[in-house]
């Protein structure tokens, strides 16, 4: 019972609903001083090229349109801002998959610096503690 | 090793499909012994309101028309049944996120009397011990 | 801080996208050592039956055309070899979950041999150590 250890996401989805929630997930695990190492494969990893970060990436279907309706009303700062705040005040580290890369024909240069580096699945699997969760 | 930690699920969907998994786990935890902590956001808190949680919540779209047809065949009891009951035979906390609640501008009020309370993401992550799943 | 511990993954979705992440996971963890549970659940275990495993079964309706076409372009090894070869190399167990087996009316000899048995969520939890991620 620690609370301390690093909290490790998988974040695969590219959603921007599901891209907010890991921002806010990961900005309360940094307040609360825990190490954080985000892993970003296929369609969020692409949500993540620098050209289209700040672009429209949708919902879930299931968000319906008073669901949609209800997120823009809401407002509130962009999951990317939200994310780099995490970076600032906390051990914040987001890493491309190495295989997710590959698969779409980028480099590092094609995404955001919100984006640390670029890691096999082993190395990262390395860091995994206990915390995980794939989003 | 133990498997008595605390399993934290941070549930984000609301489909009938995800939230019946939801329960059976959070009933299989419960049984197990293992205190279980639930964070309902977005889709997932839009189902526990109070006049909406009998309600059809659909599918995942890959459920397909045979899924759909598997799940409806098999019936057996509302997700909400299955809570209920994880919560009289174990220590099961159901909290609303406090920004979810936010965006879809309800209190406490407009939401099931399975949800004990609303919290900030902060304080949920300082009760996340080691498993934590995104669901 | 250890990395050895067992790594539960809970597979609800049954998309050829979220197989393949599953399956890099699961061997990349493999490949560092740690044993690997995996539990089959609704659309992830109906893509496991032995007469549909190597059908298409679509990705996350995110994707979008430019989304398959990258994955299609990429090609690579089917999910169900990159598991193959992560059971030969690792110590991972594939159950089927009880309640889902059920609900699709089939039963261990409708499921590919890479499933090692059916199990209940109970018997599941019990094994879940600290990593558990759902996908």
């Amino acid at each position: 019972m620690d609370g301390n250890g690093t909290l490790s996401l998988v974040v695969f989805s590219g959603t921007d609903d599901k891209l907010q929630a890991t921002a806010v997930l990961v900005a309360g695990a940094a307040a609360m001083g825990r190490p954080v190492n985000v892993f970003l494969q296929y369609w969020a990893l692409d949500a993540f090229r620098i050209d289209r970060i700040r672009k429209d990436h949708g919902a879930a279907p299931e968000a319906g349109d008073e669901g949609l309706a209800a997120m823009q009303r809401h407002g509130g700062q962009h999951w990317a801002d939200t994310l780099a705040q995490a970076k600032d005040i906390g051990e914040v580290a987001i890493h491309a998959c190495a295989l997710s890369v590959e698969m779409f024909g980028i480099t590092k240069d094609d995404l955001d610096p919100l984006v640390d580096d670029i890691r096999g699945v082993a190395a990262f699997m390395a860091d995994v503690d206990d915390a995980v969760a794939f989003i």
